[in-house]
Order: structure tokens, then C-alpha cells, then sequence
């Protein structure tokens, strides 16, 4: 990858930045105001990222952070943890849009000219009365702003610190709910809501018939544990050139056409009718969740341009940590996050059929990812290897089987008589990493790649070709449990940059029939959807 | 250095953590509580980054962190920007301790127990009118305290990307300022205070005898400069072991006694006078002051610990803009930027004796730290080598002799019929680093050490003795312009841990005068020491 820009490209980004600038410094008055302002503000950070992301890729390189892009025919070393560009300037440009967000406020709260214009200094009696003459400022607002920056700005440290040192998983699962603990407070003193809505069919069980279950504590336990999810379930669901930053964008996308629904009335909206006058209540905070998620997709889709397959860069953990968690702050911040587990159900997939490898029930090679193919150039399914000597303990290939019955597992069984092949023993070191690459300086772990056909030369019987005779034949390797491996089971070889659009388009359906069960089905369920029926607030 | 814990440091640092937590579960009720949990949280701090720089050492240099302490006899390979895990240490336990510090307003807030005691949900009429019925948080503080943590971990970020990749300083120099703007909008939402007071002597020139100048927009430029000036200044006067943690301590703890004098009531106290019963109306600030200095010294004593000499890890950037932006953070929040600046008196001074080199007027070696004589095993000044046939500009030879002669400057001169010496001409790369240590990559430049006097070898005639012969002698070399060399010049060689004491010592004593300076003399030349006369607040 060139390091400079091309002509073509130099100018456009120039164009944009100039356009952004001069859009920025004509909206600070008038109503909608702030979302131009966003817009704008996304804009330049569209260009920052894409011009960052190329100049200081040798930089990254240079200081050890670089990795193989062991899915090509001829891996190249690539700079890794690149998505840390882009969150960086994701938070600088959320910090500068402070002003855009909040001017309104700030004029009607200090009349126009910030205190300047306070005619005499005011006695102390007075300054106290008044807040020091402030109170007008909606300091709510500005807080649960901030606190959403907090906790993005902990997810890019924790997530740095990742990509520098390589945490292991057990030293930093736990460290989101920490990051999130601003995010909480806010939520604590602003909103403080910890009850959900009972659907309809359940009601009739319900003491006295409440409507609402209060869950107290346990709310705040499940959105720490939100928080945690997200930016792991992410960091997971990964492995091949552009899946990190496509199923982000998609979620995003889905998450933006979510609150749209809750400010722009158009006819057939669920939420907001034509017919509407009076803008929904949650306007707001569908507002914070554009402010937040505009950038976010700006600076994405700039990453996206650089890992798209074939990738010029790799985008690192930081990436993935801060686009879960922007995610799950808006969700919190926003009282969707039922919807959230909506949209990410290919992730929770994910996470679910992972965990047995996640916690070491069947052994977890350090890369997952799937196979490269170097006779057909496509990508196949990468395999956990099973010693002969050493199988799997009885109730395991009890639940292999099951799971092969149902179309979960590819179980590759010696054919009697056959060289058994000498598979050395993977060590196994926790969470999975599944980046589509190894690390420069590499680990003590045997590559997977390797162990399989060696590249380039023509392999008859390639391993991973379920050859069954009978129940009785040794497991030589199981498939290993990610939800892209599973797919290419069934799908069969696949190029690299298709296996990723159709992942990513399954991502999409799955999201948009989520946004539809959300918004069709939940009148049925719930008998109301975001509307105030009797003075109760549906919290779907 | 051991990457593991002795037994007994095991035992105190568990012992310290037990006790901790223990007061913190103790400490939500009552008057003063929060000062209680802010000390208890930084013995956690204290104990977590103790622990946490030894163990992560190996790994920081592991993944390419690490430098040669380049000022000792047989220079070892030290892990480098540790001063990372102590900043990470420090916002993980101020995002912690938020509860803490606003328990109280929340139970006032919520009436005791968040909103779960409120009876039934309200109407919409009824939240709208409370503001989701929670107005009466004070969300301003709660701003207060959010904006400085948003400021300290955009610092924390930049940090990170200047230890990993080795920013330039043109690159880097104005992020601080944008770091700072979550601050400065909190400052002008929640104070907007821009005037300052006028001394005495200079109310006679102003229109209407007026006290206060209203500086307007230009205040938030000098406070946008401040966070601009500390990280930096902090992060220049460096390069012996301890001398980057030992002045950040000397300032904070110069910065605890100040706030101090407002909280506690004592005889001779020139703020709070024993007899005065009510509080000091600045007590909120300099409280917040407290919660964020303690863990910041906490955390530093942690990191001094391994520092200092003989150093067994390096602090690097992102520790030294960590403590530079705490300052400024406390000292824009609590409005002491002036006394503040009285306590960096030798930062500035080393920063306005460095722009000659800094702007490239005079080549800048990469490392201006002293050189390490192997005879003596002493430091000595370090020098800028001129070769005879490229001598400075004559207005520059002008201005060396005046500093010569102002005893700002050591030139070495040639001795008529002396062999001259092969000086390499050294490339200069603008903000010099100075941080005792060479990468391990290591650069084009050439180190000075080298340059001077072989290790190990008698040397009869130092270079750096100035070696008068008249003004007709060619320039050799000029002593760096760092205050560590200055000092060197005038104080004569010293052993690494004398010269980091001596210096620290100057550095508490110009402390202790810009205090007492503050708070005697403020008196005499405003007529008052921040207390109401006339219902006008002094700013000093």
C-alpha cells in the first residue's frame, strides 16, 4: 500500500473537508441545526480517517504492528490495529461537536453572549440562588453525553492496550463493564428506569396484573453485561478482509434507520404516523443515537475502503471494542437495547456456538478462521485436529454426533487402513483470536494453515472433506465453531470477498426482520409500541 | 527486574488492597465521606499500578517497548512507556469512584433508594415538569467532574499514539488543546468567568477605576494554551532517571497543600482563618480538586517506585502528558490557573531555554539529555557539536557570547593548534527527546555520547571543559539548552540519583515561594485573597 495519496483522492478529501468546514461554520443557529452539523462533522471525519489511515499505515508497521494476510495466495504483510485511527478520530470529532450539540442551550442559558453580557458582577447571595446564573443549561443532556464519550474513550484505551500487548482474554473480559460504569451513573440519576414491560399473554400470571417488572439491581447487571457482549461478540466475529467493519456498518445503518423512525413521520411508519404533529417523546434521545452513530459510520466506511478485499490493512481490536460499545451506548442511553439484541443476532449466534471453544470444552486453536485453499484460491472450513491416540472424551463425541446430525459440526472420520496423519497437538490459549492473520512475531502456536494441505500443491483428498464409513472410524477433526466456518459447511468453498458479502447480507436480513418483529410484532405482544398508554412507558 | 512480586510485596500490596476496599464499602454515609473514599480509592491505586508495572514489563517490551538507560556504566534494556499502566490505573479508578462522590446527591436525588421507592410511574404531564423527576442531581458537578475525565483520557489516548508510534511534534502539539475542549465548554456552560482582577497599583489606569478586566474569548485561549504548555513542558524537562514522576509528585503535592488551605480551617492559614466557622465558598473546587490529585499521586509514587534511580522501567510520553493535562484540569475547573503556573516556574523557565532549539534556530540533537561520563561515572552537560568549517550564523555567535556572559550557556572554543575533531554533523528532528534512552530500533542520529569522550578511556582534556582562547577561537560545541545542563554547568558533574534530588529540591522551593508569593502577596496586590469584597470574587 502507497503511503500518499493519489491526486484523485487528495483533491475529493480536500473538497470534503472544505464543504464540512464551511457547512460547520453556518450551523450554529436555527432548528436542526446540530444533526447538520453532524452530518457535516461525519464528513470530515470520513476524510481525517481516510487520509490517517493511509499515511501512518508504514508508522504502525514500523513500530512491530503488522501482521500476515495468511488468506491470499501470497500473504503480505499488512499494518495491523489500524481501526485505531478511526476511533481516535471518532472521539475527536464527538468532542468538537460538543459546542454544535449544546449552542442552543448555551445561548438561551447565558442569554446570548456566555456570561459576557451579565451587566454587574453578582452578589454572592445572588450566585447562589442562581447556580452561579446557569441553571437554565440542560446539564442532563450534556452529561449523558459525556458520559457515552467516557465510556467510548475507556473502550479505545482498554482496546490500544489490547492491540499493543495482547491481552489475555481473562484479564480483559471484564474490563467493558468497568468503561461502562459512567454510562450507568448517568443512567442511574437521569433516567433510573429499571422496569420492563410484561407482553400481553403474560399479564394474567402477573400479581395483581402489573403491566411492568421492576428488576432493580439486575437492570444494571444486564447492561453491564450488554456492554460486555457487544464489544466481545464483535471482536469475535471475525477472521476474513472486511467482516469487522462490514457487520458494524450494517448494524449501525439498521440503528440509524431505527431512530429515524422515531423523528421523521412518513406514511407506513410504525412509529411515527403522517399524521403526527407533536414529535415522539423519545426525540431526544434518538437524536444523541444519530450524533453518536453518524460519525461512527463515517469513520467506518473510510476503514472499510482499506479492509475490503483484498485488504491493505488490518483493523485491530481497538476497532471492534469501540464499535460494540458505541453500539451498546446508544442502546443504553436510548432504551432500545432489546432492539440491539435484535440486530445482532448472527453475534449472539455466534457467541453461543463459540463458547465451547471459548472455554476450553474442546480445544481452541489460536486462529479460527477459515481455511485458505491455495489450489482453488477459495476458502474452506478450518478444522480442530483430533490425535488418534488422544480422542475426544466419550460425551463429547456424543455431542458431536448430535450436533452433526443437526447441521452444526463437520466431523472428519479416518477412513480404516489410511495413514493416519501425524497431527501435532494445537495448543489452545482461550479466546480464539480470529483476525485473518498471524502476528509478526509469531507465536509458539502451529498454524492451522499449515497443518493442512501445503499450499500450492495439488492435494487429492484435502483434509477437511467429511469422508464418512461408519461411526466406528476415529474423529480426525472437528470444524471448528464459528459461525463462518458453519457457513461454508453448508455453502461449500467460497472466495474470500464473497464469503464476506453474504455474510454481511444475512446480517442485514436478519437485522431488518429484527426491526420489523420490533416494530409489527410488539403491538401484538406488548399492546403498545413506545407510545404512552395510561402514563406507562413501553421500555421494548 | 523480576516480573514477579517478592513475597512481602505480595503481602503489603494484598494487605493494602483488603484495607482499601474494606473503608470504600464503609464510606458511602456521612460528612467527608468522599474524602475518605478518595484516599482509600488511591491505596487501591497504589497497590493496582505497583503490581501492575511489574507484572506487564516483560510483555511492554515483549511487543517492542523498551530503551537503553543510556546514563549507566553497562547500559541495560529497560521496558518504556510504563507510565501508561499508572495512567490507565488513574481513570479506571476515577470512573470508579463517580458513585462515590455524587452517593449522597443521588439518595437526595431519588429520595434513598434510586427510583425504585417512587410509587407509581408518573404521567407525562408529571415527568415533563420534574424532568423525569430526578432535577434536583447536581448534574453540573457531575459535568464538572465527566469533563475533566473526557479531557484526561483523550490525553491518555494521545499518549499512547505518541509512545507507540512516535508522533512528531507537529503533529502532536495542538492535540492537547483539542483534548481540552469537553473542558472548556463545562467552563463556559458552568462559570464563564473571563475577567480577572487588577492589582492595585494599575486600577488607576483603568477606565472607571474598574477592578476586573473582562478578557472574553482571549481567556479561553490562555486556558487552551495552558493545556497546551503543561503536558509538554512536563514532558521536556526530562532524561535522568525519576526526574519526570519526582517533579509531577513535588507539583501535585504543592497542589494538595493549596487546595488544603481552603478546606481546613487552621491558625496562620491565610485562606480559612481558625476562627471562621463557615466554609470557604470555594470549597466544592478545590474538593474536586482533591478526588483527582490524590490517585494521580498515588499511582505516581507506584511509578516512582520502579523509576527512579537506578531506573528498572521508563515512564514515556503518555505518563508525562497524563500529569501535565491533571494540572491544567484542576487549575482550569477550580480556577487557580495563575497559582498553577507560580508552581512550573522551573518547567517554564526549561521550556523558554529550549525554544532556540525546539524552533530549530540552533540544531537539536535527538537526545539532549547529560552525557554519562564511564570514568567518573558522573553526568555531565551535554553539547550541540558545531564543525569548524560551519560555524554558527555571526548574530547567532552574537547571542552565545551574551549568554556566555549571562551564564545561560557553555561554549567550548578551539585551542589554536589543536587537532581538530571529526564532529559528525548531527541531524536535528525538532521537539528533542529527552527521555534518558535511545529506542531500541535505533535512529540515523548519531547519540552525543558517543561523540564525546570514549567510555572507559582516560580522557586528560574532557571536551566539554571550556577551554577559553580568546573570541578568534572556532566553536566546538555549545552546552544543550536544557535546565538539567544549566544546572550541570554551574553545579558541576553530579552522580544521576544527586542531580534528580538537587533538582526536585529546586523544583519544591520555587514551589513553596510561588505559594507563599500567592498567598501573601496577592493581598498587598489585589486587595484580596479570593475572598467576597464587595460581591466581587477575586480570580487570582
Amino acid at each position: 500500500m502507497s503511503a500518499t495519496l493519489s491526486r484523485t483522492e487528495t483533491w475529493s478529501l480536500l473538497m470534503t473537508f472544505g464543504c464540512s468546514i464551511a457547512v460547520l461554520a453556518n450551523t450554529f443557529q436555527g432548528e436542526g441545526a446540530p444533526v447538520v452539523a453532524s452530518i457535516a462533522f461525519s464528513a470530515l471525519a470520513f476524510s481525517l480517517t481516510y487520509a490517517f489511515v493511509r499515511w501512518s499505515g508504514p508508522s504502525f508497521a514500523k513500530a512491530g504492528m503488522k501482521g500476515k494476510d495468511i488468506g491470499k495466495l501470497y500473504p503480505k504483510e499488512l499494518p495491523e490495529g489500524m481501526g485505531s485511527v478511526a476511533a481516535a478520530v471518532f472521539i475527536l470529532v464527538l468532542m468538537a461537536f460538543i459546542p454544535f450539540a449544546f449552542y442552543k442551550d448555551i445561548v438561551a442559558a447565558t442569554s446570548g453572549g456566555g456570561n459576557r453580557d451579565v451587566p454587574s458582577p453578582p452578589t454572592f447571595r445572588e450566585s447562589v440562588d442562581t447556580g452561579r446564573f446557569l441553571h437554565r443549561f440542560p446539564h442532563s443532556k450534556l452529561s449523558s453525553y459525556q458520559s457515552a464519550l467516557n465510556t467510548l474513550q475507556a473502550t479505545t484505551i482498554l482496546g490500544l492496550a489490547d492491540d499493543i500487548l495482547d491481552l489475555r482474554w481473562r484479564h480483559k473480559f471484564f474490563i467493558p463493564a468497568l468503561a461502562s460504569l459512567p454510562l450507568l451513573i448517568v443512567y442511574y440519576v437521569d433516567f433510573g428506569v429499571t422496569s420492563v414491560v410484561v407482553p400481553n399473554f403474560l399479564i394474567r400470571y402477573m400479581p395483581r396484573g402489573a403491566r411492568l417488572i421492576n428488576l432493580g439491581p439486575f437492570y444494571y447487571a444486564y447492561m453491564a453485561a450488554l456492554s460486555i457482549f457487544a464489544p466481545n461478540s464483535i471482536n469475535i466475529f471475525a477472521g476474513i478482509n472486511g467482516i469487522e467493519v462490514g457487520q458494524s456498518l450494517v448494524v449501525a445503518a439498521l440503528l440509524v434507520l431505527n431512530s429515524s423512525l422515531y423523528l421523521v413521520p412518513f406514511p407506513g411508519n410504525p412509529v411515527l404516523h403522517s399524521a403526527s404533529t407533536t414529535p415522539h417523546p423519545a426525540t431526544d434521545s434518538h437524536l444523541l443515537t444519530l450524533y453518536i452513530l453518524l460519525p461512527f459510520i463515517a469513520v467506518s466506511i473510510a476503514l472499510y475502503i482499506h479492509n475490503r478485499y483484498p485488504a491493505r490493512v488490518f483493523v485491530g481490536d481497538t476497532y471492534c471494542y469501540v464499535a460494540g460499545m458505541t453500539f451498546a451506548v446508544v442502546a443504553i442511553l436510548s432504551h432500545f437495547s432489546k432492539t440491539l439484541l435484535l440486530l445482532l443476532i448472527p453475534q449472539i449466534f455466534n457467541f453461543v456456538y463459540s463458547t465451547p471453544q471459548l472455554f476450553k470444552l474442546i480445544p481452541c486453536p489460536r486462529h479460527r478462521l477459515p481455511k485458505f485453499n491455495a489450489r482453488t484460491g477459495l476458502r474452506e472450513p478450518s478444522i480442530t485436529p483430533w490425535e488418534v491416540g488422544k480422542q475426544p472424551k466419550p460425551y463429547l463425541i456424543k455431542i458431536f454426533s448430535i450436533m452433526e446430525r443437526l447441521g452444526l459440526l463437520q466431523i472428519t472420520r479416518l477412513v480404516s487402513g489410511e495413514a493416519v496423519p501425524d497431527v501435532p497437538h494445537v495448543k489452545s490459549n482461550g479466546m480464539a483470536h480470529a483476525n485473518g492473520h498471524t502476528k509478526s512475531p509469531s507465536s509458539s502456536v502451529i498454524s492451522l494453515s499449515s497443518l493442512a494441505v501445503p499450499a500450492r500443491t495439488p492435494s487429492p483428498k484435502p483434509l477437511s472433506t467429511t469422508t464418512k464409513i461408519g461411526a466406528q472410524g476415529k474423529i480426525v477433526a472437528t470444524s471448528n465453531l464459528t459461525i463462518i466456518n458453519l457457513y461454508l459447511v453448508h455453502r461449500g468453498p467460497l472466495r474470500e470477498d464473497e464469503l464476506t458479502k453474504e455474510l454481511l447480507i444475512i446480517q442485514l436480513v436478519c437485522g431488518l426482520a429484527g426491526l420489523l418483529i420490533r416494530h409489527k410484532l410488539a403491538l401484538f405482544l406488548f399492546g403498545m409500541d413506545n407510545r404512552p398508554i395510561g402514563g406507562v412507558w413501553s421500555l421494548v
